[in-house]
């Protein structure tokens, strides 16, 4: 099969978590041996949004400042590509054109953010929507789309399933700022909803959920489309 | 000043009408020639939508077909290069990141799209964010924002002034389709929003409403923000 | 084998024929399934003038204007590969210098123009030296050579061959002009002259036309070097 | 004025003459110093044919000969952009495209060759074209064109005029082998056809002959157009 | 006058100080607003080595995790870019070869690391060269080069002068690894060596130190050359 | 096996010798053909130091000499390349990033230089870090490392084995200028020696040697690590 994984900010930590890293890139490499497609999209994280920050300080527009959160995801994606082994595909793709020159059954190419105004999401759906993907995962930090947040509110329930609608409604009341897009930026839900992209959102916290969702399982929360 | 400009793709017919890109032209490098900086991002029009119309019958993906958008908006751009003459840069810029190199005063630089998943109003939006512009005027079929659509409801009235928000609003009902992007897609509102870029929404039939418009005149329909 | 086939702008309708490229798609693919190899040379046609006649009048110089054209022959060249489906490479090669890193047994590399100056008849004609063809086919509106034109003399009769020292001496009475180049421009001729590219002209009406003459079957002219 | 002059092969010896090259350097850098815009365009010489002579031995393809002369040029190129010091732009383009971007009034942009299939001449004339040049100076190791070889002919006699069409008759008589183009192509001269460039033929043995013929005087061979 | 200076890692914390960042910047772009052409080389610093480190760890070969600390230090750069303000040309140069095209006077061009198995400091050395800089300032976290370490030997005493061979000799006492390089690496004093580039070593605690040595003030340490 | 080869100036003469050529490419392709990965780096010879000569005398820094002399290293890959056949990759990789895309088993990859200030000595050492390689050989046109100079002491003799470090002590007695590279560079020494690389130098007079020597055979002289 086909398939694009997300990896959320959190798997790339302030000091880089090697056995974490290593973890991750062991499991999805299985799933890869077995002779499936992989792009996996690696976010920023707290290392981008230092930068960032600094950056704002220092004047720049938030264009800049994307870029240079773009350039941290690409190193994020240099490790990732590293924890993954022989799998990999030695290129971080730098343009979105030149994804399907790339990818191949049984190979993993790894990429990291590609324009100013888009998020690590959106590059995701992008790359599920132009190598026609059977199946997007979106790993995060948390289980899955909440009630509430699950961080402030004990009787933030999961949700099984949710529709693009509702999500876009949601993510549409927050703020774009470089380094602090939402859970998913309206860029990437509108992406997914007009490609009509198969979804799901996992905890990246036990590398299996990804594996778990990519062959079927019932994880997390799946994206509906109407 | 600097300004962005963003020429619908009305201006780009079916068999480009030269005539009106010299008028075009010849009022854009007037104002160029006070000692103004110009970016200039040209739609795609009647023609993006044939080549995107056919991708699609023949199995494409919708980011596949913006990238074939992209290359007629930059067709487009040509064109308009051309028409302004020589206060017009020699290079479309094809990423973001480069169009710094290329700007200043007295000088027009023209670009198309950038890459799939952003409209040429996200491009103009961007474009003035990055280069810190003071103005952004963006120029339509229609004289700016009314409280229907003109072309069906005689009543419609043209708003003086709307907030980002309620555009956002209204964006976000319509879906997203490869050469189909609504008045202002989401991305290009929240870029709007997050640099709070001074914007006017003008007709393209006569020329001399964008420069009046980046010369402070009240035209058209102003985007306010809270 | 190793083909090299030009598709004239006459298979590049002003508004594409889906079906037309559909049924040429399926031919070609056929042929590279097979296990052959495949270089495909798309041509611009009528939006290729349309947009050259527009910069002329807006007082471009004819490199300029060969620049848009090429811009239009790689829109052209991106339908003819989704046309083609599976065995196509996903990019368009913009440099000669970069073919034989792409084509392979199986599979088939299309492209358009590379170059102001050079018709996208000398573009066939380079990329099957460069590849070392084993036969060129060029396919165009006509079934081939005439000793008239068949459009206007009924008594015009094809040419079953036609020696390069022939093509040459009427290709030259002709001018050079951007999007207007003659049936073979002089530096497709020279070239195929140096490199001896065994070469047959057919009629594109018909797809099969082409896979007959890759197949060795006496159809349209052949080109005969001395 | 805007000025192309083409340097043949004859300055570039297999073992570079720094004084020859000084001499050409100084007195080109002069013109360019009254604020004049220079496109110099450095040919092959025997450098180039040594390469491709080896390439050609070990079973290369023209247009892979042709690259390998390009190389030589690109190196020719930079001994004569040294040459001219500081009035020199410090690349060296490699696409026509990009020509444009970099001359001004008061600089000196040097090139070599472009493509395969295009010999120097043909990029002289591409670039006397996209730049608007008000004059192309061609210079070679024979003071002009003459009725018969001056170098086997005694009577060979210096003609003061030759029209584009008698040269392209010439011209379309030889072959095109890399590294031994005619004193010009046919695609250099159809391109100065449809430019309707003003050309003179010089000797580059003093340099002086070049700038003389940029300032109007009659020397060596002027083309005529019809 | 033409300016190299070398901002060590030490300027870049692991979260970066702005208003360390903005002072530097500040002092710079006044000495490069009195006329003055400036190449500024950023560092990598801790959160290089922190990458580096992961990437040591989960396998990567050397030349890998130089281009690791590579991105860091053209994110690095970008910062310094913003600190200077509107003297700093737009674009961080990625290959030696383009950095003549955009120094000028007035002007700063920002850079980081260029290629594996180059420190920046032999980036600096190499920058001095190839502009044919005056002066090249190599600021690190010590006031130049003492006769022992003067972090750990309280009777280490800063020498006013040092010869090139002699700095040779210590640098090559010591190991090449990515992230770790010697004050100064072998290559970058093979390259002063052999350009005989005027250099001193100062501290970049203070910004005005590094101003002062361009403006020939005995600071730190000057490398001499026999 | 994974393989990288230096092939000395010597193999590049003045005018290429298509026989010596040849032969050199026939054994290596045989190596290829068992199913072995190779890299091969050309080095520049006499053709890259009468540019280098020339350009030091028009007043070339020693960055720009080195550049001139890449340009030459890069057009003896490419007859390498041809000598070779069907088992070399089609491109002359420019950037380091770019080896690991091209390589595989049973495939051979040439390139020249990459950039000013490394040797193509360096180069070989970075490319046999980068792509992990089993083994280098650095074949030049004397049998290994002497005692002393062979062409000069007929009691110089030939060493089985050295240490890097010794190595080291000798190359940095020397000089480093563009063209006249030692032996072996310092920092061709320093990338071996971080990387451990199993490393033989063998003469090229007999290409036999250098299979040989990639077999294991006990040829000239080993590189030992302390």
């Amino acid at each position: 099969m086909k398939a694009v994984v997300k990896l959320g900010g959190a798997l790339f930590k302030r000091d880089p978590d090697v056995n974490e890293l290593r973890a991750m890139g062991k499991t999805l490499a299985g799933f890869v041996g077995e002779g499936n497609q992989l792009v996996a999209v690696a976010g920023g994280g707290q290392n981008a949004r230092v930068y960032i920050d600094a950056a704002r300080k220092l004047g720049a527009d938030e264009s800049t400042c994307d870029l240079l959160g773009i350039g941290v995801t690409r190193a994020n994606a240099d490790l990732l590509r590293l924890a993954l082994g022989g799998v990999a595909f030695a290129k971080i793709p730098t343009l979105l054109s030149e994804l399907n020159q790339y990818t191949s059954a049984g190979r993993a190419v790894v990429l990291g953010g590609l324009q100013p105004g888009q998020s690590t999401n959106a590059v995701a759906a992008l790359s599920a929507e132009i190598t026609r993907a059977d199946f997007l995962v979106n790993a995060t930090d948390v289980s899955g789309v909440y009630t509430a947040d699950p961080k402030k509110d004990p009787k933030a329930k999961l949700l099984r399933s949710v529709s693009v609608e509702k999500l876009l409604s949601w993510a549409l009341a927050g703020n774009v700022y470089a380094g602090k897009y939402e859970l998913l930026d309206p860029l990437a839900l509108k992406i997914m909803q007009r490609a009509r992209i198969p979804t799901r959102f996992v905890s990246l916290e036990d590398p299996s959920n990804i594996t778990s969702a990519l062959r079927g399982r019932e994880i997390g929360t799946l994206v509906s489309y109407s």
